[in-house]
């Protein structure tokens, strides 16, 4: 069978037992979805005009789908098995965009001591009266120990590069125990690495000259994984199922990752066999996933990681596609849910060297957090969810281009202001936006501190849609849907939940150091929603907790400066080893206090206004 | 095309462009070529009845082939490109059969002390209260070092496999410091190790087991590489070519390295899971092409290797079919023309730690003779060629079924009576029945001391052939082949050439040393054909030095022992390893004293007679 994609016409082919969200994806299409295909999510929404070719509905379908859109023809696409030739309309909202991803992080200053070395030397020739091996020739002239390590490949190649251009040769060594490659003449200029974030949703690379430290080239894209669920639980529930797929997840985030590295490459005019070493950094479910270690004990109590330790691995082995004897380098973790990026964290931000408390917050589906300074770390891992990046919420979307990213709410008029990403017609609403419009509403009165929006305000912007209350934030007459943003009631309840588990592990963790808000030094505040938000707004919502918003830091991607850091720095990496070690893992769940935290934070800002002695004013409660 | 096989009937396809020879191998049909297909051994004799079929004779057929043989339609099957269907009559002579191989060999004991262990634990699980990731717990279980090594493929299995049986598992580690292996249950008594001999014409495997330090099965093959040449220069010559023919010829050394494997672990009942180490000897270029290395350079002057240092690599990425976490532990070589084999030659006789000056010879197609004791031992190769092992000698073939072992020739009569291998109707001589012959016709005067074959003596066995003067062993009624067995004036010369190149090995490292033949308390003579030689024969042709035939010890296989020494003895590696360093190489062809050396040995047993008091009254001369 032919399914015809509308708009663009594109004609792919469909086969009897494939919803039409798999032959999407199969043909590469990007259709959002975050559940996967469970009908969930209610993301891979489509429009089928002619319904008689197309399976019936499911419950999933009418669960999701609101009644104006069911007559308009929307389905879901995981739900519909096409019976026929026919034609797709995927609207603007389901399709996936180029994220604003923020790639950018603080870093402190580290001394320059890579692990890749490259030395030029030039060798006497062989004699009939000197027949001493190639490699032993090579290595003397080195002046390293006679028992380096050599790669396989590298020695394959050695009579021939030696003899190549009369015995000139430039020697790459990792940590000066092993040879990685040997090429011909002088190369001894071109040594880069690159350090790789590989998120749920994102995989980042910063591309680095490692004679100089500095980055030359950036690249990011999706998690190609994205295709089996936005969230870390999702992928690892499609992994337990057949045992294949941690295989075909595996390979997935390895395209991810060769394409952000040949992609920051070509920016920079590098050849990829001129870098020689890659530092990696994720949540520990990504950093097994790109291992091809079975994750699925990570969503089983007691959510036990296989292993902490940093690894190196030969890059060619596990499939990267940099220099055959370059080496991978992942950070160590510190637990099932506090991941190495969470090591990077704290190795940019460096409050395990600090005198001074400090909370470093990165929020994500899943938010790590962590208090402490040079005498302890204590962190957790916060289950706050996608809330804050799109999913689960009527019109919420990542921050691409088109996502409204600020709001304004007139406290008199109620009339919204709003700014979107890339100034264009606005599709939807990204976390930052989400944020704003939680505190306006909560300002203006409109929603009270319990999250329950008024009925009883009268403004056209509060209204009934198929039997719901919402806030309109825009108008279908301006936005490039046609169609009304809005933010629901039920969108309000997910966006408490989210606010609501990271506020929990901050306060656990005070609670459990015998730390006040006046004692927290500074706030660190990571992650890519992490860096757009307005910290008086995600303070006024009660997300973070009653610290004067001059002692907060946005560090946008600080995980990914960890591993730049680890890149360029041997100290650096034994310092990741012993934090993945010393930093205390505190599982919030086991907690005795979790449930009442978690009720009372349900609140904005919380349940015990004493918690915010600085919002009394504002709140006028 | 096709071209039928007779006698069998066996129908293959031939391209256009291919010879009869490559259209024969690459059907599997097992043809002897000792050139590689260069027209130059003339071994891959074939019939032709319609020569109208078949591309015109060539000069190399002209010259390999006698009158009668060309009458006949016999063509070299290297030189024929088929022009139609047609059928070709492929004689008993070419085909190549299973091997009288050598597989036995003297051993020194030692202490038993493998790399591999196994450890049988039972982990306490994981709570909420006790987090530590996976490995950390099986590690501190096995009071290893914390920063001991894991094998990737073991550590994906391990969530699993600790998960599948309450927590029991048998950890294999290597050098207790690399985790190569995780099991369910108990499975310590399961350990098994291999050690392996690539010799140019044989792959031969010991099946070990590891706690006892028994071998409990042995397999051998044919090295699959033979239908690239016989001998290593036509090997290396082939890969020199064209790059990816080093690729074809490394997967012919694992195909039959795994070959070996798993027919020792059948005949032994034992899973090639349960095997977790391989030791491998060789001469230098099977070492090189094994890990596919460039060997090139092995074959041009000043004869460099690339390597001489022992490596562990994993089976899995070798392609070895093992446990996949297993490894392969190559011994050292000493130089480009004396390889791990001869290490193993050195440590399985223990010339090394003895006072008593040895001289140690294995004879192959690269003889290597090694001469010393404690304080020094010094080697050298000898390009002895293939001729006793039946090479480039017109009725030679190796120790197979059929092949003539045994030949006495009655000094008053010249009846020859001969033993043959499998007691069967002879089809060759083998490289023992050479030596006799030799030793035989120079007894009783029929050739001089330099190799000429009398013209003068009645017998109907001396007679000429294509105008060339041959010594009939047996008459064609008596041969599986129809034809006569003889051996010709040529074939003389090539003997000459081999023991000449043998003899003058120990000649010049005696005169380097300052050692005389009395002074050598004992002589091993190792390798395959060395087992079957009469050493008293050996002498009277001057192949070996006038040494007492009671000091003289046939070792057989000694390569293969010390690699199995190897295996069950951590010491015994560093002692190979110290043995290529410390042993001296001499570069023969460099010696100022090989070419005078050389002519004088190629005289029967020696032109200066003195260097053979003991035989002046058996050659009456």
């Amino acid at each position: 069978m032919t399914v015809t994609l509308e708009p663009e016409g594109r004609k792919v082919r469909a086969d009897v037992g494939s919803t039409l969200l798999r032959v999407m994806l199969e043909s590469g299409v990007s259709i959002r979805t975050e559940c996967g295909g469970k009908g969930v999510c209610g993301k891979c929404r489509i429009i089928v005009k002619d319904q008689s070719r197309v399976s019936e509905r499911t419950k999933f379908e009418r669960l999701r789908l609101r009644e104006a859109e069911i007559r308009d023809g929307y389905r879901l696409a995981c739900q519909c098995y096409p019976r026929d030739n026919m034609v797709v309309y995927v609207p603007e909202e389901s399709r996936v965009r180029e994220r604003k991803i923020q790639v950018e992080g603080v870093e402190r200053p580290v001394k320059l001591d890579p692990m890749i070395s490259k030395v030029h030397v030039t060798l006497k020739p062989p004699t009939l009266a000197e027949v001493k091996p190639d490699l032993e020739r090579l290595l003397e002239s080195l002046e390293v120990r006679n028992d380096v390590d050599v790669d396989e490949d590298a020695l394959r190649s050695l009579p021939d590069v030696l003899r190549a251009v009369d015995w000139d040769v430039t020697v790459t060594l990792w940590d000066m125990r092993r040879v990685i490659s040997v090429e011909l003449g002088d190369m001894s200029d071109l040594s880069y690495g690159a350090a790789i974030d590989i998120g749920t949703s994102k995989i980042v690379a910063y591309l680095v000259n490692l004679s100089k430290g500095e980055v030359v080239g950036v690249s990011s894209v999706e998690n190609p994984q994205i295709i089996h669920g936005e969230d870390v639980i999702s992928r690892i529930t499609y992994t337990m199922e057949i045992s294949e797929r941690l295989e075909e997840l595996r390979a997935l985030a390895l395209k991810g990752v060769n394409s952000v590295l040949s992609e920051a490459c070509e920016s920079a005019g590098i050849e990829s066999c001129n870098v020689y070493e890659v530092t990696v950094v994720g949540n520990t479910a990504m950093h097994h996933l790109f291992l091809g270690i079975q994750p699925k004990f990570l969503a089983l109590s007691p959510y036990v990681p296989v292993l902490r330790r940093p690894l190196n691995l030969k890059a060619k082995t596990l499939g990267i596609s940099i220099n055959p004897g370059g080496v991978v380098h992942t950070l160590p973790v510190v637990a099932g849910f506090v991941g190495s990026d969470d090591i990077g964290d704290i190795l940019s931000t460096g409050i395990h060297k600090s005198k001074e408390m400090s909370l470093l917050i990165d929020i994500g589906t899943n938010t790590e957090v962590n208090l402490g300074n040079q005498d302890d770390i204590l962190c957790c891992s916060c289950a706050s969810g996608p809330a804050f990046e799109g999913a689960h919420i009527t019109h919420g979307m990542k921050a691409v281009r088109g996502a409204i990213e600020r709001v304004r709410i007139d406290p008199k008029t109620y009339d919204v202001k709003y700014e979107t990403i890339g100034g264009v017609k606005p599709i939807g609403l990204c976390g930052s936006a989400m944020v704003d419009i939680l505190a306006g509403l909560l300002e203006c009165q409109l929603v009270n501190r319990s999250g329950r929006l008024r009925d009883d305000v009268p403004t056209p912007r509060l209204r009934k849609w198929d039997g719901t209350l919402v806030f309109a934030i825009a108008a279908g007459e301006e936005t490039e849907t046609g169609k009304d943003i809005v933010i629901t009631q039920r969108d309000i309840r997910e966006l408490q939940l989210a606010k609501a588990a990271i506020f929990t592990g901050c306060s656990i963790l005070m609670k459990r150091k015998g730390v006040l808000p006046k004692d927290v030094g500074r706030v660190y505040v990571a992650g890519a929603f992490g860096n757009y938000i307005d910290p008086a707004k995600a303070k006024t919502v009660g997300l973070t907790p009653d610290i004067p918003t001059e002692r907060v830091t946005l560090v946008g991607n600080a995980a990914i400066s960890g591993a730049k850091m680890a890149l360029v720095s041997k100290e650096v990496r034994d310092e990741a080893e012993r934090l993945s070690r010393w930093v205390r893992y505190l599982e919030l769940g086991a907690d005795p206090d979790f449930v009442s935290e978690f009720t009372s934070a349900m609140f904005f800002p919380h349940k015990d206004l004493d918690r915010f002695p600085s919002l009394r004013s504002t709140l006028k409660v």
